[in-house]
């Protein structure tokens, strides 16, 4: 996600920022969604996101998108919500195992795609760069934008998704979707034997080094295509198909890999993560600039809608 | 509303808000919407609301409710809203006609409770003066609050529903809630002319003079009742039933004391409608203090959750 995104900043004005209150919806732990908001701060930052360059804020900084939120969800109709995968699914998987439909299911996760289009319409956004489950929640952002158009008069910018075929999303050692839920991350930042050991927990099957393997059902070629260069990349693929790959080699590869790719940043990330107040100042600041285009395309919104100005 | 509200401003410090974005739920004219915001503060200035003793403003002036909406939002579980009068009323239409359970009704409405929620918790509320109607509303407030203490340790005050059963809903010309959809309402700040002439409108049976009459099945006895002393309510019942109340003469009645009722305030709201400014800064004066109140809490939600102080 955030290499992409920083491989944007030099061609848009770009924002970015932490969406905590998403987060929310999925966490019942102060202690630890405070520790990840920090850490995922800390991430964009010591991989390089310039707080000059890019608008860097957090969601809960920002007063207007809830406010923003509400005024969206007045015109957005019930229907477009019971549409959306995320609900869907948790709908699905609810009547699998015989459940209520919509047990467990709490109002954050269901508007959802309300606060997302608050997110990228307060900002007047064009581009939103995402990944093809995201695809949905932008049609739905265009779909409530033009709601709001066709009744209040032009006001908000359709954006569009930028999905970057090339940019596919890095799975988890077990091949599922990365995610600490699934225990199956890799955590870029731990010392060295740390990551080795989790590199050497990626499940592989039990084909030996001389046979011929198929590159792209394999978790450590998953996640090892991300970081080689495309030429080892391609080199690689032919030594799985011709025979002549050793999981444990391939593993040993992969752990060199993500040392020099991410071990060069090691140190700004220790030092971030060592002065969360250094951190908060960043995010302050951007908060600040966010709300300088915030503060009058919420109050343009009021207006039209018919709700004064404060 | 108004009266019973007003009787208890010298027993509890007392908040009263103007719900203009729940308004903005079944408003798609912008004009209409800031004149009916700005009759409704006059209307309730002019029948003696005193701002330095009320706490006076417009939801729309208090940002801490949208976030705070959010929040709750997040530990509210879908079935409550799914079991809430108002929603299932429109998806029980819907039905009725054959349409999609959802057809026409909009995020806003489903979400109505959860910001009603937010109103109500956010200023630590104890006493709701409510109507039969909205007891579901609190009900619903108590359960979002007890989730979130439950959750975080306590914080929020569980608010207690205050119905007086002598306060009844005054109903329409036509015997329906009174309510401007209807087109039965009575403008009681109009000139005494356009008020007789509502109230000529209202429907009787045709049953003459001299008929014996049930006084609760009564559209006229149904208003006149809310403005007549109880000892007169009380021989017009007789009246009824024992024969001798014509329809045309209880209307003029009913006209004379609605003159006597609201005529002496009718200056005082026309001088308010004349100066909407002087309204907004009434409005604006009771927001800053409602803010007052607002803002603490909203922080110790923040923190609660895991997500610091602005």
């Amino acid at each position: 996600m955030i290499r992409p995104a920083l491989e944007l900043v030099d061609q848009y004005r770009s924002l970015v920022f932490i969406a905590d209150y998403h987060a929310l919806n999925t966490s019942r732990d102060p202690i630890a969604l405070n520790r990840r908001i920090h850490e995922v701060a800390a991430t964009w930052l010591a991989l390089g996101l310039d707080p000059n360059q890019v608008i860097f804020f957090k969601q809960s900084d920002i007063p207007e998108v809830f406010e923003m939120a509400w005024i969206l969800s007045c015109i957005t109709s019930k229907g477009l919500l019971n549409r959306a995968h995320a609900y869907k699914a948790a709908v699905a998987s609810n009547r699998q195992v015989g459940k209520d439909r919509d047990a467990g299911i709490n109002a954050g996760l269901y508007n959802y795609p309300v606060l997302m289009a608050a997110d990228i319409l307060l900002f007047g956004t064009e581009i939103v760069p995402v990944g093809h489950d995201q695809k949905q929640h932008i049609e739905i952002t265009r779909d409530i934008a033009a709601e709001f158009n066709a009744t209040y008069g032009r006001v908000l910018r359709k954006p569009k998704e930028l999905i970057r075929e090339s940019v596919m999303v890095v799975p988890g050692l077990d091949g599922r979707k990365m995610s600490k839920s699934y225990r199956n991350t890799i955590p870029i930042f731990a010392p060295p034997e740390a990551v080795r050991k989790q590199v050497m927990r990626i499940r592989t099957d039990s084909k030996r080094p001389e046979d011929s393997k198929d590159p792209d059902r394999c978790n450590v070629f998953a996640i090892y295509r991300h970081f080689a260069a495309p030429e080892a990349v391609e080199s690689k693929r032919h030594q799985y198909r011709s025979g002549g790959v050793a999981y444990s080699h391939i593993k040993h590869e992969l752990v060199d890999l993500l040392e020099s790719t991410f071990g060069p940043f090691r140190e700004a990330f220790r030092q971030l993560t060592k002065d969360p107040s250094g951190v908060d100042r960043v995010l302050k600041d951007g908060a600040a600039r966010a709300r300088i285009l915030a503060r009058p395309m919420l109050a343009k919104v009021r207006r039209r809608v018919g709700i004064e100005s404060r």
